[in-house]
């Protein structure tokens, strides 16, 4: 992942843009990627399209000619979607229109303005507080045109046409935990299993510019809909932060159990709340009215109330360097952990009746397994799955689905795949 | 309100009696109001009607000819359907007749022998401390026979025949918290929806002598029980306390939870306790089983064990000097808020999908809506009624309705009612 | 009960055994009892019927021939299902085989090898520490034969078909509250209700060695199965301690429900449990897969962590001399008490409408029954038990059941059976 971070992170990666379009195309040479494009002004759900935005020059420039800051330098020095402007302004129009943060006073913020437009520079607080003229000159040379978004969709075909959709945005210029790292991560993870044996069910993995993206790509799926059983949001992985698993708007959907058994096992001091009580990004999309799929996300923030999710969060800081590679990898293991758990979360429906005579069994031994048979025996109604008998006995996944196994293998049980309420 | 109560507070309104139709026909010209005669005899569920009850005289005289007390000053002094009696009675038999408070030394207790008959007389504990005197004199002239039960009916009709119905008792001789306040305001609240637009549901106030009164009014309109969604019964609403609401006992209905809502937005010292833990009235028969229609109570009394509901409860002390004029009028303002919330208390089914695209409605404003758009959106299933979504999302109905009404003026949801369980 | 268990208590009576069927034919010979035979290798679900095992001789010699101890002192010397074994053994060999309790020098352990076996001795373990010979001599002379295990059982027939299932095991050789105790408690319980009035509901009454008993009555009588709306397993009723009731696997079952009650009634030091919470016998295979009777158990354990239910568990020590007479007799007048109120816990079905006009129902009392009438009245709604009213309303089972019949008599209620769900 690393190698793929560092080669696109710093791209200009705006909504519609040739540095989006660039970054993709570079996705699609890493693996099976089809390139959903569309048009600026396409009608989807309650949204449309915005043209392509293109910055060719942004610029603050004092009366004597001398550049303060340059797009050219880095790209956050214009907002995103900035109307073109030329002139001289006063400083308080400039400042106006300029964008800082006093509590980073390093930090280039990230400013956008997709759809109530206006012309906007943004530099850092300390480069701000230098300027001190009366006046200045304002370059920004931005073009719109007409364009296509795109939606990069990696499919790995299952047995069944039921479906897991993970999901993270590839939108924001020149940076990195937000959310080029749930990018690259979630490409890894694709690659690995469409590497390994056909799985049960079907997963995509769609990459996208935030909210305007699902919205085209959801809308032009409606199809794929019904056969979403759930999905997983990711971003800001690489953080200092322990993982923190934010519930879907269905929080008793299989997937909400799995994850929570999951994370909880593989990360001790994950934490986790509800729908829209972490983060909010394309995970709304999938949850909202008509869509209603049971969209969950992983992530790594602080729990905080009021703050960023983490200190460099949309500014100039969060570049590779604030990267913890570690806590990304182990991240990625998780998610193929969550995978493998999906793929292995049936319903055990007994073929036997009474208690079983262990004695019998070769592969089950009575003394050592008593505690987990009792546990799972007498809950396997064909209705409860392996993640609700784990989470109704307090065990973890891994120890009822093992046990669950050697009933599969004596051809105690067979395996039937859950449903959805 | 405060008319109609001193003009009418002081009436024997007995069960059946000329004093509760005097009541009755007077309140039947301040509104259109059927009034429902029920003859003597009639069954009425498990009940029947009683006879009508007359007090043409009583007194208790000393053997020197002197009046002790008369019914002529106070209709109190005599129980309600007290048996006729003539005659000269030692000190214990009359003590064993003649009811008094030791708690309220100067309050004429209000005393009523229905069912189970004997002669009765009520007078002040202070009075009565007087009477040492070996023998008295009774005169209980009081005369039964067949007449008709009044039950008062104000009906508005709206476009759909589902109704609620509002009640309260009249029967109370010289009394007024309980209920003569109840009724004026129910009067007072029904002259106000005639006089406006035509509402969705129908509203029904009845005005009753208590239990029998219900009785017969549920016994011979069995037709209209399915169309009852909820009701509320309406008493003790001058007094000096906060709101007590009594809840229903189907504390789920959609009911329930509206005037819970409605309640503590309200009056924040407004308590509340399920049913037949505040007051037992005419709530208990719409309640019952074969009925089972949800009516609430809605009062204002103490929070007690075992005390009285207010201090001149069922005495002479309950006069209009005694009511909090104030008090009275914001419970009319609540009844007709909650009669305001019923009326807009839909569904909002969404005709939209997906996250919105706040930018492109003018009522939404996304910055200063953000909370209650993420809060209602994501609960707007079809199914659960504005009620539910503010209960579920801890808001008040108010701020859901309005956001609702903006999402409706967009088009973006359509209204259905909801539908009881 | 004293009578029958000091007769039978000291029997070998071992699965399948001469001993067991010494004890079951008297037992036949106090109450009209079936008995199920079952010869040895029948496939029974999962298990099938072991062998009859005789032991002809076991005891341990020293090589001067001194007979250290004997089966015939007392069945327990020897492990059931022993395999035989004649010959001179080293210390070593002879304590791999041998066992004993340090934590009750004074009491020889019950231990047995019914499926994977092996030969074994058992003895004190102060007569173990005397072992300090170098080699001794093992005389174990036991047979294995073909068999039929033997399960004998009472019906009561009732005028439905839905039936009751009581059940007891009378496997443990000269052993007494584990379990002789529960099969004479329900032999005297049945003998009783067989006295009675022909009941309502069926009862069975089920005698047999554990586990592989219940598996080869169940595997044979499946379809009963549909019609065993629960079950009581019966169990060391006879120790000093307070009841226990282990609640069943379908914890929410009227008989759960009922037990529940009915035991905190009768009991004030009950105390209640999770199902495989106190004790595993019999009523795991009731509630397992495919059967999912739910079979609630009741005994007289402590409270405890990994220790034995009762200081004489599984040992020599458990003999009649340790029985509480008072308390066996206790437990089954409780065990009749449930039985009795399984038969009155129907569903009142109110033949009224509205609130209760109480005074023209003699039997009714106003004043008196105005608590337990508000309790009941409102609850009565058609689906509700008298068992779901009493644990809805906080009442005790007596108490709604005595207010239900008042309403019987009056014919103001008709009562229908119970559905489980």
């Amino acid at each position: 992942m690393e190698t793929l971070i560092r080669s696109l992170w710093h791209l200009p990666r705006d909504l519609v843009s040739d540095g989006y379009d660039q970054a993709i195309l570079a996705l699609a040479d890493q693996v099976p990627m089809a390139i959903n494009e569309y048009p600026t002004g396409t009608e989807c759900f309650t949204w449309f399209i915005p043209e392509k935005w293109t910055c060719h020059d942004a610029r603050l420039v004092t009366l004597d000619g001398e550049t303060v800051f340059s797009y050219s330098d880095n790209p956050l020095h214009v907002t995103s979607y900035s109307l073109p402007f030329s002139g001289t302004v006063d400083r308080d129009t400039l400042f106006a229109h300029l964008h800082s943060r006093a509590d980073l006073p390093n930090a280039i913020p990230f400013s956008f303005k997709y759809y109530s437009r206006d012309w906007g520079l943004c530099c850092s607080h300390s480069v701000k507080e230098t300027l001190t003229d009366d006046e200045y000159q304002v370059v920004i040379d931005t073009t719109f045109e007409p364009g296509t978004l795109k939606v990069g969709e990696v499919v790995v075909e299952g047995e069944s046409e039921e479906c897991y959709v993970f999901c993270a945005h590839l939108c924001h210029p020149a940076q990195t935990n937000d959310d080029m790292v749930g990018v690259a991560l979630g490409v890894d993870v694709f690659r690995q299993i469409l590497a390994g044996p056909k799985p049960y069910y079907t997963y995509r993995l769609v990459i996208l510019p935030e909210t305007v993206g699902s919205a085209a790509w959801l809308s032009h799926n409606q199809h794929l809909v019904p056969q979403m059983k759930g999905g997983l949001f990711l971003e800001m992985l690489g953080t200092e932060y322990p993982h923190a698993l934010q519930r879907s708007n269905t929080p008793t959907s299989q997937l909400d159990m799995l994850c929570e058994l999951i994370v909880k096992e593989a990360d001790e001091d994950a934490w986790s709340a509800d729908f829209m009580n972490i983060v909010l990004n394309d995970e709304r999309m999938f949850n909202s009215p008509g869509i209603n799929v049971p969209m969950l996300s992983l992530s790594r923030v602080q729990k905080r109330e009021g703050t960023q999710p983490y200190k460099e969060y949309h500014t100039s800081l969060d570049t590779p360097e604030s990267v913890h590679w570690e806590n990304l990898n182990k991240s990625k293991e998780l998610v193929l952990s969550i995978i493998d758990s999906i793929e292995k979360n049936f319903i055990p429906v007994p073929l036997f009746k009474g208690e079983l005579f262990c004695s019998r069994y070769e592969s089950i031994d009575y003394a050592s397994m008593f505690e987990i048979m009792n546990a799972v025996v007498y809950k396997m109604d064909g209705k409860r799955s392996i993640a609700d008998i784990a989470k109704e006995a307090r065990l973890s996944f891994r120890d009822v689905l093992d046990f669950v196994t050697i009933l599969q293998k004596e051809k105690l049980v067979k395996l039937k795949p859950p449903v959805e309420n």
